[in-house]
Formats: structure tokens, C-alpha cells, sequence
């Protein structure tokens, strides 16, 4: 039996290209990038290719990029690392109530070492209204932050809206762009973003491979001390292969990123207009039209999500019932709440993901398949048989 | 023109069987570790496999060690998590002289922070004296760190004599054995080490493979905020490639470090003192004996160490002048500082690290170049001339 994937919002699989690209640091051009005699070159030559790389995707400079493990490094550095170099400006931070665990997080240690922390409520498509979060502005506010494009609902934030109200106190504003970027444009010139996260194996690339863009001029703590690796913003010996995938997903997104889209939004639509034409009770998450090109939740009501991903899983179709990041945490999903799903109908939630090797083949099969799984799984809920 | 590799201390290359075992989670084994579906199930099987086997190296339980991307981050992490998880006990923190940047830096934050840090010397040899530790402490005292091995002078501590000292007062005992474990023998058991970082990329492992090592029942804050990932100590999506290959040379250095060793350390004297017997006014640094099996380390008076370098290099050797994460810092070492060598003296200062490409022929071509490499820069030093 082939198996389809559908939970490209997990993870991607990297790109051959981007794997043939990192091979030779995994073999002869195995240095360390901070050796000064001809086996640091190679490496550190690739490693500021992909800085430029990386810097050409977003609209940024090359020196305003600093490589992290992953994006939720990038969120906890730009968290922390503003809070903590900004803090005798003052003490408070805005956030909204749809980020990622790794944002979400940052901000709750945040408080506990004495900031405060203001959480901006989104509508029922997830979407943040840039005049709510001025009304949540205050003199002593350092920070805000909003994601770009949430993985759970797929909604596109108004971000550029959001930092232009940011600005308008002098207030930095940071995007966890760990969703987006590499898969819809980003422009941090445009979109007036001070600083932005991203993730590599989001968009084609590898795992180990992230970045955060911090504005030249911003004063950013340091998130790792140590050596003077990234200039002495981030210690640690450089990865290397990682870094080199990162480059080339990033480059060959730029070029391919439109073609893309082009081809999963109408995969996108057609399965969640069938999903909703062919399952009663089903509620689509997120936003119908600014969403993420291959990005379809939905909400099943009197099912449970986790029930029916096993299910599709055991005929060969792999999604996703909520967040990755959380999803073995079996907490009530804080983004589905915030958009004002109840948890009982939250529980049905699934999330489908499709990327480079999806096919339409692939979503006739949800829509054959998922249809009599959300059927029998119902007969069986107490709830369902009563209405 | 082949050239010969001697900055092992550096970076190592990765054994091919190492890199053999990541390449499938580099392709077809993409998926997120944390997906319930299929895709998740191979991933998340390998790191818990790698787990496994990094614990054995150390001696420790799988549960016990938790997974991040680079020694840095380990050392961060270990400081860090452990001053703010143990505030309410105390605020005092003792470090010795060498350690590692990344120890040295962090705790410098956390004297930012309001924590107090003292720092234990060390002997001309590079030794910390387990009794000057036990004069150190305090009733406040929260942790030691002390490192296992030290990269530039290859000089290994007494850390099991440390660890009890600290154990007699119940603090806690951290260790930065980036340089010594998967190369010496470690066992957290035996030297009551109750924290531990290593460093796959040490020990022919890729870079973005290390680990810290927390013994259970240990109370540590999580460095990096976030999803459920390392049971929430550690969020961000895992780096399996790395992951599968750092237990990969764990596992390989378990059963080979012996004979590695036996291999190196004959190699590793004769270099020393052919070093000293051909090139006058050498001052080999750190331990003759307790020390890393293929680390070789001397100051050559009156000439400086980058120009050695580079004109090794020039001639196909690649040695090292320092500590790498600090070597484009072009400041003086702290390290050779600590044991008392004057800053002019460590200006001359060379790292040769062997490891399992070294061949006999390798220290003949050192011995061979070096000298008249320093005899010609000698002639250029105005200081020599005086003498």
C-alpha cells in the first residue's frame, strides 16, 4: 500500500536537492567555520552563501541573519533577547492568543521573571485586528509579537497592519514566521518586521536549520553564551549541513514558491468544500481565503480527531489532529478555543496538510475515505445519537 | 598537495558509518517524531534508540538525557536551568578558570541576573584542586562546573574528587565534557556527576548532535520554552538526523575508545617531545599524562601562533592556535593565562589534536616543518633578537 502524507505542516521531507547540497559538509568539507587554517573555508564560505540566501527570501541583509536549531530557538531568543536588553525601557509585551507553544511559553517565563504580558484576542477566522492590539499599546510596552500564519486553522495574519501600529510608538515588533516563510512572500522591508523566526524543514529543508532575522541597529541579548559564533549572538559550533539545506530550500522557495501555491490552493479549496459538502457537521477552521496554500483544518463535530487520524493512518493516509508541537500533549487545542470553537466540537479537529508531492489522487482519497470513518466513529458517540 | 588534518579538537570528520545511519532520516524517514501517524513512528523509534545509546556511553539512564543541538546549548542550559530552578536555595555559583566559553559567559549573565559566581584557579598543569573547590563553598552554593577535559592544554580534571566535595555540601555537580566524552572513559555513576554535557561532533558525530545529561530527580527550568518535546525540557522539533547519528558515534565510541586511545597517546608524546627536543624555548602546556590521548599543546616563546598556523596550513597542515570558538576573538586565552603563562608567551600557542585519520607520518611532517617554521618567524621577532 503507497502511502500519502498529508502533514506537511509537521514537517516537510527535505528537497533531494537540498540533501545533494548539504552531502559534501557531511563528508569532506566536514570543518569547523571559526578554523582559520583551509578546512574552516569551505564551510564558512557555504555558510555565508546561505546567509545570503536565506537574507534574499525575506527581503533582508545577510548580516542581519542569525542561524538557530529550530524556530522555536528563534521565538525563545527573540522573546527573551529583547525582553531582557529592553527591560529599562520597560517591562510589557503583547502577544496574541493564537502563537506557538514556543512564543506562548517564552512569554509565560517572561512573566514569571517579572514582565508582563498582554494577549490580544483573535475573531473566528484567527485573525488579529491591528486596531486591537493599538488599544493594547501602552508606554512601557517593548515587544510585540504575532505570527504570521498559524499552523493549526492555516489563517494569514495582517501583520504588516500590525507592526506599522507598533511603530507608530516605536514600539519592535517580531513575527513568528516559522509557517510562512519559504511558502508564501515575505518582505520584512515591507512588512516593517524587526525581527522574524523561521524553520527550514517547514519549506523543503532540514531539520537543525533555522533562523531568526533581527533587524540591523536592534539590541538583542544573546540567547546562547558562549564562543563568538553568529557574532557572539548565538554560541555554539555551527551546523554546518543544516545550514547549507537551509540556504538552498530557502533559494529554490524563492523561485518556486508561486508555482507552488499555485497548484495547492485549489487542492486546499477542493478538499475543504468537499469535506463540508460530504460530512454534516463539519466546521472549516481558519481562514476561507487568507490561509496558507496547502494548509485544511476543520472541525468534526461528535468525532474525535485523534480517532479519526488513526483511522485514516491505517489506510495509508497520514494527517494531523492538531498542532505537532503539542499534538501527544491531549490538551484542548489553546488556538481552537481562541477562535471560539467549544472543546467537545474541538476534540473533531483535523489538520491537512499538502505540499510538493501531493496529488489530486491524494485528496480524492480523503474524500472517499474520510466520509464512512467520521460515520461509523459517530454511531459509536453517545452524543451524536441523541441529536 | 594531500593534506594532513590536526585540528581534531576542533571539529572531527564524521565516521561514514555514522553518516550511513542518518541518511534514511534525511529521506524517505522524514517525518516528525511527534506525529501519531506512521510517519512519526520510525523517527521517534531512532531517537529513542540514540538515546539509548548515548546513555550507555555515559553510564546513564535514556530517560536521563536530553537532547539539544550543540555542547553551547548544553552548557547554557545546565547553568542556567539549574540557577533559576534553584534560587529559593541560593544564588552562588563556582566555576574554575578554564572553563569553556560557554560556561564562562553564562554564568556571567547569571551575574547579571543577581547570582554570585566564584571561580576556582587552577595549577601550572591546568589542574583544579578538588580541596580548593571544598574552600569555595557556601551554604548558598547551587551548583560547581567544573569541565571534564580542557580543549586548549587537553589537561583532565579530577571531577570525580570535585563532584564529592560538592556532594558532602548536597549541591549540585555539573561537568562540560564536550572534550572527553565518546574519547575517555566517563561514568556519571561512579563520578556522582549529577549534570553532563557532551558534544557528538567531538567524536566523529555530526554538528547539531549533543546532549545534556540530568540525573533524575534533578530539578532543572527548561532552557528552551516551547512544545512537549524531551518531556517539555527541551521544545523545538528534533533534529533526528543528528539525533540517530550522535548515538550512532556513541555507540562506535563505546566499543573503539580504547583502542583509539592505545593508538593515540604514543602518538600524542613522541609529538610533544619532539616538539620540545627540535624547537627551543617550548613550553608544552596542560598535564603530561592526565590528559586527552590524541591532544598535543605547547606556547613557542618569541613567535606568534597564527603565523605558525598559517604557514602550517601553506604547507598542508592544519593545526589550531587556540580554542576554537574563540580564535577570530584574537584575544589573549584565558586559559594559558590561568596557568600562569605570560600573555606574550601564549601568543605563540599551538593546538595539535590527532585523531582516527592520524598517522604516524602525520607527527614526522610536524616535526619535520615546524621547526624551521619557527626559526624563520623568529628571526623576524624583534624580542629574539634581543636574547
Amino acid at each position: 500500500m503507497s502511502v500519502i502524507y498529508l502533514d506537511y505542516g509537521s514537517t516537510t521531507p527535505p528537497d533531494p536537492r537540498v540533501l545533494d547540497a548539504m552531502l559534501p559538509y557531511l563528508k569532506e568539507n566536514f570543518g569547523n567555520p571559526l578554523s582559520l587554517h583551509q578546512f574552516g573555508d569551505k564551510p564558512r564560505e557555504a555558510m555565508e552563501k546561505a546567509r545570503e540566501q536565506v537574507a534574499a527570501l525575506i527581503g533582508a541583509r545577510a548580516q542581519e541573519i542569525y542561524f538557530t536549531a529550530t524556530g522555536s530557538e528563534a521565538n525563545n531568543f527573540a522573546l527573551k533577547g529583547i525582553a531582557v536588553a529592553h527591560r529599562q525601557r520597560g517591562n510589557h509585551l503583547v502577544i496574541s492568543t493564537i502563537e506557538h507553544a514556543s512564543v506562548m511559553n517564552s512569554a509565560k517565563t517572561l512573566e514569571k521573571l517579572g514582565f508582563e504580558v498582554s494577549m490580544v484576542p483573535v475573531d473566528k477566522w484567527g485573525l488579529v485586528d491591528p486596531a486591537a492590539v493599538k488599544e493594547t499599546l501602552r508606554d512601557d510596552t517593548i515587544l510585540v509579537s504575532v505570527m504570521h500564519a498559524n499552523p493549526e486553522i492555516g489563517t494569514i495574519e495582517p501583520i504588516a497592519d500590525i507592526a506599522r501600529a507598533a511603530h507608530e510608538r516605536d514600539i519592535l515588533f517580531h513575527t513568528d514566521a516559522a509557517m510562512s516563510a519559504g511558502t508564501i512572500p515575505v518582505d520584512v522591508g515591507e512588512m516593517e518586521i524587526d525581527l522574524l523566526s523561521l524553520a527550514g524543514h517547514q519549506f523543503y529543508g532540514p531539520n537543525g536549520g533555522a533562523a531568526l532575522f533581527v533587524r540591523k541597529g536592534v539590541r538583542i541579548m544573546p540567547f546562547i553564551d558562549g564562543g563568538i559564533q553568529e557574532r557572539g549572538r548565538r554560541a555554539g559550533t555551527e551546523n554546518i549541513p543544516a545550514i547549507v539545506g537551509l540556504g538552498t530550500a530557502a533559494e529554490l522557495a524563492q523561485a518556486e514558491m508561486k508555482a507552488r501555491a499555485e497548484r495547492l490552493i485549489p487542492l486546499r479549496d477542493r478538499l475543504m468544500i468537499g469535506l463540508e459538502g460530504s460530512i454534516p457537521h463539519t466546521i472549516v477552521t481558519g481562514h476561507r481565503t487568507r490561509r496558507l496554500p496547502g494548509h485544511a483544518s476543520a472541525c468534526f463535530e461528535y468525532v474525535e480527531g485523534e480517532g479519526m487520524m488513526l483511522h485514516l493512518d491505517m489506510m495509508g493516509i497520514a494527517v494531523s489532529s492538531g498542532s505537532t508541537c503539542t499534538s501527544k500533549a491531549l490538551k484542548a487545542s489553546h488556538v481552537l478555543s481562541a477562535i471560539g470553537i467549544p472543546a467537545a466540537t474541538a476534540n473533531g479537529s483535523l489538520v491537512i496538510t499538502m505540499g510538493e508531492q501531493t496529488v489530486p489522487e491524494d485528496v480524492d482519497a480523503v474524500l472517499e475515505k474520510l466520509p464512512p470513518i467520521v460515520g461509523r466513529l459517530r454511531k459509536m458517540s453517545p452524543l451524536y445519537k441523541e441529536i
